[in-house]
């Protein structure tokens, strides 16, 4: 198939290269002319507007959206709107609300322009192994898409489906990286209680090879904490300081909503907040409060 | 009573003028010489060796041990037992682990010598409030120690009582600090929300004074809050540092042993640790994965 | 004064009896005619309708609400709206979330009429005991309430205090809330800690009353345990279910927005939602995930 | 290489298979007969008592043991230990607590005798995939013990490895199994949110299936999981109850004592006796104290 690429970013970029790997003609669009040029370099068209872009592409237009969630995709989205017609087909691969997905379908149905929203993981191995696709929206619509799904995902008929309506794609992909979290944090705490084992003085690298092969905790993410320990056993230079991208968050209120109980992914959402939270009013507080009732003593800041 | 004071520290001296002005008689004692001489300003007998102490009581003795738990009241107890006769009393009121009781109990059981753990609360206050006594051991030794125990209490009936065996008196006090670990780390957290919505700009002590009155969540710990926050309301100068004694730690063992889960006391433990372990491995070793699986930025330390 | 009240369930009724012994006259108005009659049965005016109720009262006019959060506020202020004028004022004291509060007091301020939120704390002990009142809005307009507020509070001078602009008074409300389940959770669980350690055989009730006097535990909140457990020591005939009126989930919401991590308050949000959960899907999954990799054995429902 | 087997559960047999299946001759032993004959059926030796055992072993000789931790293992250890003789060497294979490998190979040692511990993960498929095998114990024992470890691992050099001194390697194996606990409350938190997400209707197994390819949460306990999804996707007929079998305890217990946050670990063993306190009192108290000060209505038991 011939589609654009809108957002040529770590991940848009990788996608476009997969893709033309699997055969497709991608017309790919950024702000920026240097990831543009780039993407040339690599055998893609480009377009240097949206308008270029679109017009580019042959009719019934299929779009992949591959920009930040929020503001940034609904600023893409306000502009196509009005150069698409009935027929044609976006897809938003970003990770999106999947509320936000839900209302984005709804309004461009008006126009009879298929909505597509697509979890994406698969991080920077994506261009190599390929990606998992959680892609909701309307039956027909997927299907015509089959063969770029076919062609992102790790095999053709493995690691993608339709798994709902509107907003299911994200709402799956949502979850995912709640579940994420706490495998990531499990791990981490892990190997910090090895580490702090201090009279078996452990290479922590050595503990995560054997687990990689025949434990019950082998995994890819195991595979790849084993390459950080090799790299950095020591962690050294690197602050104890975890992001948050929001898929997180929209979980854990979700579980809430639906009153389910998260304790692990919250908690570990909560880890990421207290590791930015260095200087801790609540921790001064408790300081602060265990000198009044008992007379303890205070570290000075 | 005329009774033996063992460790003249904050709580020891203190709870030594709180029974003298409840008519009791002491004799202290304590390694340091100044701590002596403290107490005899105050109107105090004080001997300076356990052999001397235990010469000044009048048989049946009664001993009232308020030093740190563990070794130093190990301690003590060696060098007593030999210098006590059947029919003597000694009471632990500190902080020692219940099993620790019991097992002492049975080894004083043996020489006809009561042994009582008294769990005591009310810290720096107790002195002039009186304290929370949470008495295990023989019934009739606490019988015998009534006139103590009601010159102690906040008032003759209130704020005392034998509560099982031996071992049962350190063990609710155990599960008492529990609780205040799971009270403070709710304040404090609610301080801090309050705090971080710089938009309303609050003053927490004028909120700490509202709840004060008429709340649901009014409390011992909140006035003291209250007066912390007015003394420093920036918590400045205070590290984002707190400490723990040890009961926490020990209530949190409990509750596994005994499957009852309690997740809010144990994660307030978690939280003092927390508070401790500001070079964490574990967020460190979060950021290198993230970076890992997906390119995100590392931050440098 | 003289001033409205709408909704006279449980805590409406009472602070319109307070108000009434603080000296104020009461206009009540419940959609419930039965609710209007035990109100008139205490020496208040009713009215049988929102237009009655207004045209009853003196200009400018004073309307306290007190109806469920949500769309039944939603619904009494539309059909006040058209009715008041400038120089009215409303005061919300039910448990709305705080930016429902910012945006009602936006549309009536066009109006020049004053919207004041008030969070309120007390439950049915504040007929007796005064209210714990939280107040945002325009500072005039909490000057002119002073009356009322002096009122429902437990004295004239404390227990009450404007605490920011609109909302500040509904957010403060919304964290208290927050800290109270906190409390409450560490309590329980503590207490469930005693009951199962079966050696010890302990009277819960006993060791509550300890803790009252003297203790760094003790609160109100312990006084009614207290209460709880000597009416029920075995709590037997109350249901393992934990019910939820709102606020944890938005102090939950709230925390992961302004990044602090409160641990203690989310994890008591989360057990009422696990108390509510009997037929976890989540152990369900752990059970068979346990069978699939060790062949454990699946305990069968 | 001629080795003893003790203990021929669902764990032991399989090993023994496996070794003989690596070209190892196996004697094993087993109280019950059943077990015997059975592994008898697939080619090994066996003896009906430890004394048969150990004089069917050449000199020096090699007994790995695979029983049920504590009781079991020192029972067979107090019968084993007059039987051996200097240069023989015991593997414990089983769960045991890492501070108890340290007394035993202290113990052995005296009669030198070598002690290996050796924590093994790979459940029901470590037969077919082979076993994770973190060993600890003295560097030439191990040395010794390595056509062992080399035919028992997936490969000769993979998934295996003398990880430290005695003890290292139960203690590896009680940080994996506290890892387990994360992992897998992590996806069961996941996917329940998904399933109650009722407006998309999810295919459970499904999403689980494509997260398998492509995915940062792809691993082997995600495998796992879409199985059981597959068979069973309501996971009609299981009880919500989830057992431990120790090591997460220990886990959290060195956590803490190693002042090492792990809330995520903890929490998941917490998780786990909440699914067993099916009556639990603490939610009961809640629900009491909510009724006193609020009037809230209890749910009847």
């Amino acid at each position: 198939m011939k589609l654009g690429m809108i957002g040529l970013g770590r991940m848009g970029a990788n996608m476009a290269q997969r893709l033309m790997k699997g055969g497709h003609q991608i017309v790919g669009f950024d702000p920026q002319a240097a990831a543009r040029k780039d993407l040339e370099g690599k055998g893609a068209q480009t377009a240097d507007s949206l308008t270029a872009l679109v017009a580019a592409l042959p009719s019934p237009r299929t779009l992949w959206l591959m920009v930040p969630a929020g503001e940034a995709t609904d600023a893409n989205l306000d502009a196509l709107l009005p150069l698409l017609a009935a027929g044609d087909t976006i897809i938003d691969g970003g990770n999106s609300f999947y509320k936000d997905s839900m209302r984005r379908a709804k309004r461009f149905a008006e126009r009879d322009i298929a909505y597509v929203d697509c979890g994406t993981s698969g991080g920077i191995w994506g261009l190599d192994e390929g990606y998992s696709l959680m892609i909701g929206g309307d039956e027909a619509a997927v299907e015509r898409m089959r063969p770029i799904f076919e062609s992102l995902a790790p095999a053709k008929d493995r690691g993608w489906a339709r798994v709902g309506p509107a907003g299911a794609g994200h709402f799956a992909k949502m979850v995912h990286n709640g579940i994420e979290y706490g495998m990531m944090q499990a791990y981490a705490e892990g190997f910090s209680i090895l580490r702090h084992k201090a009279e078996f003085d452990m290479d922590l690298q050595q503990v995560a090879e054997i687990w990689r092969y025949g434990s019950v905790v082998r995994s890819w993410l195991l595979d790849l904490t084993a390459d950080a320990l090799k790299k950095n056993p020591d962690m050294s230079g690197i602050a104890p300081y975890v992001a948050d991208s929001g898929e997180g968050r929209w979980t854990v209120d979700e579980a809430i909503e639906l009153n389910v109980p998260a304790p692990i992914i919250t908690q570990s959402l909560i880890e990421r907040l207290r590791s930015r939270d260095k200087d801790s009013f609540t921790d001064k507080l408790l300081s602060a409060m265990r000198n009044e009732f008992g007379g303890h003593p205070i570290k000075k800041a």
